[in-house]
């Protein structure tokens, strides 16, 4: 296992395991890039917090929606021009029995897409509000770290 | 929508929505009952994290393994008897067609189940490693907040 060596929290869902194939990163945009539901993870004015959205990957940022004035949006909002905070983003395709599947992790700075121009290419994504209501503000993530693995049955990893 | 008077950040998948029901703290507990698949957040050495992480419910607490050593093991080791990381867990059931299903946020502590009598106590929750290898690192997340929300299709709440 190369990821016991770096000491990576990412080598398995929790912690370095053998049975946990790493996946290269251009494998990890392929998995993700139906798009779908997602885990975003920050920290927010009451502590770590994690919840789902629906993401679309557009030139290899998630973009998703929320509102302009949600908490979460103004959460991620640093308040400095040009200066994002940095979140984590989880998705996966797991089932309990096996167990099997894979997940992907992200961390990157969470953008406020702001201008329109910007807005106008990013909305080509198809991005879906997951609930009707205002949803005004998209946000991409822009990935500093894409990292995955492949569980497989019986505690071995396995190919496509 | 009584989320939007307290500016909850927990009030649908990003942000207050109409379309999001808020589930009661019981209500929480008896859909995460089963156990299953999971995703913990957590500051670890590298930021924002979030995995996911099989786990079982033990007396109204979240209940995983990891490796004695491993990294998440590590990170969520304070290093002072008693003190422990605050840490965010969510599961969901969620499709993206609709939206239809339910999410339970839980935030609360990372507590080690060092003592041996404690640590017989949770094995009884059945709290099977996700992979193989060592695992003897036992968790409970000693939740602070538990909330959730049922998302109904076409942007209604739906009961059972």
């Amino acid at each position: 296992m190369s990821d016991s060596e770096n000491g990576s929290v990412f080598a398995g869902p929790v912690g370095s395991e053998p049975a946990a194939e790493r996946l290269a990163e251009a494998e990890c945009l392929r998995l993700i890039s139906p798009g779908g539901i997602g885990r975003l993870a920050f920290s927010s004015r009451v502590g770590p917090t994690v919840l789902p959205v629906s993401y679309r990957l557009y030139e290899e940022t998630i973009v998703f929606r929320t509102g302009q004035d949600s908490p979460v949006g103004e959460d991620l909002r640093t308040g400095i021009a040009g200066a994002d905070y940095k979140v984590a983003f989880e998705i996966d395709h797991l089932t309990i029995a096996g167990p099997e599947g894979w997940f992907v992790f992200i961390q990157g700075a969470a953008h406020h897409v702001d201008s329109d121009a910007e807005r106008a290419s990013v909305l080509q994504a198809g991005v879906e509000p997951w609930l009707t209501g205002e949803r005004d503000q998209l946000i991409r993530i822009i990935p500093t770290l894409i990292t995955g693995r492949r569980i497989g049955p019986a505690g071995n990893a396995v190919g496509e």
